[in-house]
């Protein structure tokens, strides 16, 4: 399937305008079109721009609130609470993650549990941000339940994610941004749309048996059998019972349900201010030696490079800045039409302002 | 192979009246003693009261400092540094937690790096400890290079665990303690010892090629694959970059090595203070809540029961109070021996004083 190439800097004004036609403030909007650019950029396809429609339709029904009203309570040195008014997943999580930095630079680590948020996007996004900050930044979300429960037959919990992220010399920090099932809905999808079988043990029917049909696997399997259902457990603690969230199946879903239904997400954010253990430099020097250290270790298949956590994100970053976001022809004419739509003159073709 | 059952308390008197004729100071030998029996009580023979003759020689030899003079430096609010002068890992991370305990109660969590440190034991131990305040409890810890590199062919990271507990309602904390690997060594030395294969999957012979043949296993495998192999370099990271503690394949090797030799390991210890996100019985109830119903979920083999992580441990503790704890002969006859080399007047036959 032929991809059309779009300059990452067309696809992130393309969709603020559109979100500030629709009635999104400014500072959430830039929140949103910023968070879907860096994540198409760095190849992570499932939450990049390929989830925009869905988004507007949010706004649009009234499942996302473009004009939140923030309320954000610190409640110690180094807590808070952020009731994120069902905006945007990305615009809440970027608020607290400044937050978090903010706490921490003051007192040393920062800790902001979010609530009444949406989709939280891309972990990356936030946890990035914070190691911008010489700081070591955390990021985690719940989901709606697609995991199937270890020893269960049904789903409880989603494949909430768990995202680190720390700076390093002469590179883009290091980031390890993982769901804690083995793969992604999207990429059952994926496979279906492929006609493709699944690999074995990655997922089950609905009666909890599993199979490589892609057509038939209604929930996913935890990576690292009982331990990824173990740390979807942790995460879910950290984001839905720090607050009052909802959890597991009490999440409302987010394809299932109509799209004016809020989805109460809840989310974790933690900043570590590094200057309070180690001297910045070192510390950003000792992690880069580590890193090259591991990737030059022999090679199992010559053929196969060993990678860090982020690599192949890094990888993705460097090409698609060249090259452009790939979009596949039905998003690319869902794109121009949603332009049309809000009277968004847009030439996605034309090169040139691509930084 | 039967096994001999001794009361959990005279194990605790045993190891504890042995460190101190060893010369090890009151604190740091309760430490120990309590941290040991706690694990062996729970079920994790791996890390329990099988280790305390390895720790003894570790003593006699000089790797373990029994007299520890700590340095402590508070470095902001929430954050400290903690020199363990190499003691026990049991001390160091008791003694840490409660630092952690004390910065949370004051300014929100508590975030203390160890460094200079030995073997951490369970690392339940310290995060069970700061859930007992009230508060969720993490530790980590590195080891020395245990795990096959992901698409490498020799080990370079350990298989650092991860451990969360938190409290809930009417019964013990939910405690998530898991190492980074599918299986440990202990395991792959006990299908040796049984003369039996190894699942496949869990580990590799030196040249890094997957084997079942439990002799040959050298290297173990990441859980997840490249996740497992993730998680363990971001706890490596935590361990040892925030201070200036060595990492992976220059971590002195806990077995190999001559029991002279320091082993310079590194811990990381949080404490979050739950009553600054949500009244403390709320989350104590919701936690209690979401277990059980994890707990009802329609189970996919009627004979297996759904747990959540910790009933295992939970479920030992239970049974290992009433008929004691498990030791085999081979362990029984080193801890006699032990006790006449020290002197100790311990009768481990007799039943009464349990509790």
């Amino acid at each position: 399937m032929t991809k059309i190439r779009i300059p990452v800097n067309k696809l992130k004004s393309f969709a603020k305008e559109v979100l500030l036609k629709a009635g999104t403030r400014k500072d959430v909007a830039e929140y949103v079109a910023e968070g879907l650019a860096q994540t198409s950029l760095r190849g992570v396809d499932s939450h990049g721009i390929r989830l925009f429609p869905h988004y507007l339709e949010g706004v649009k029904k009234g499942r996302i609130n473009p004009k939140p009203k923030y309320k954000f309570k610190k409640t110690s040195a180094t807590t808070g609470l952020f009731d994120a008014d069902h905006t945007f997943g990305h615009a809440a999580g970027m608020e607290a993650a400044k937050k978090a930095v903010k706490l921490a630079s003051e007192a040393g680590t920062g800790h902001i549990a979010i609530y009444n948020s949406s989709h939280f996007g891309a972990a990356a996004y936030y946890a990035l941000e914070i190691a911008k900050h010489d700081m070591i930044g955390m990021s985690f979300t719940n989901t709606d339940a697609l995991v199937k429960t270890y020893a269960g037959k049904r789903s409880f919990l989603g494949n909430n994610p768990i995202c680190f992220a720390a700076p390093c010399k002469d590179e883009e920090p290091f980031c390890l941004d993982m769901a804690t099932s083995i793969v992604t809905f999207n990429k059952i999808k994926q496979l279906c749309a492929e006609g493709k079988e699944a690999p074995p043990g990655v997922g089950t029917d609905k009666e909890g048996m599993e199979t490589t049909k892609s057509f038939d696997i209604s929930m996913l399997l935890p990576m690292g059998t009982y331990k990824g259902y173990g740390l979807s457990m942790v995460i879910e603690i950290l984001c839905s019972l720090l607050t009052g969230a909802p959890y597991g199946p009490h999440i409302p879903k987010m394809f299932e349900r109509p799209m004016n239904e809020k989805r109460y997400l809840g989310h974790f954010i933690i900043a570590i201010n590094i200057g309070c253990f180690q001297k910045i430099n070192v510390f950003k020097e000792r992690l880069s030696c580590m890193m090259n250290e591991l990737r030059s270790e022999p090679r199992l298949n010559a053929e196969i490079p060993i990678q860090i956590a982020g690599d192949p994100e890094k990888n993705a970053a460097r090409k698609r800045t060249i090259e452009g976001i790939p979009v596949d022809q039905e998003e690319y004419e869902r794109f121009k039409k949603i332009a049309n739509e809000y009277k968004i003159v847009i030439d996605f073709d034309k090169k040139g302002d691509r930084h």
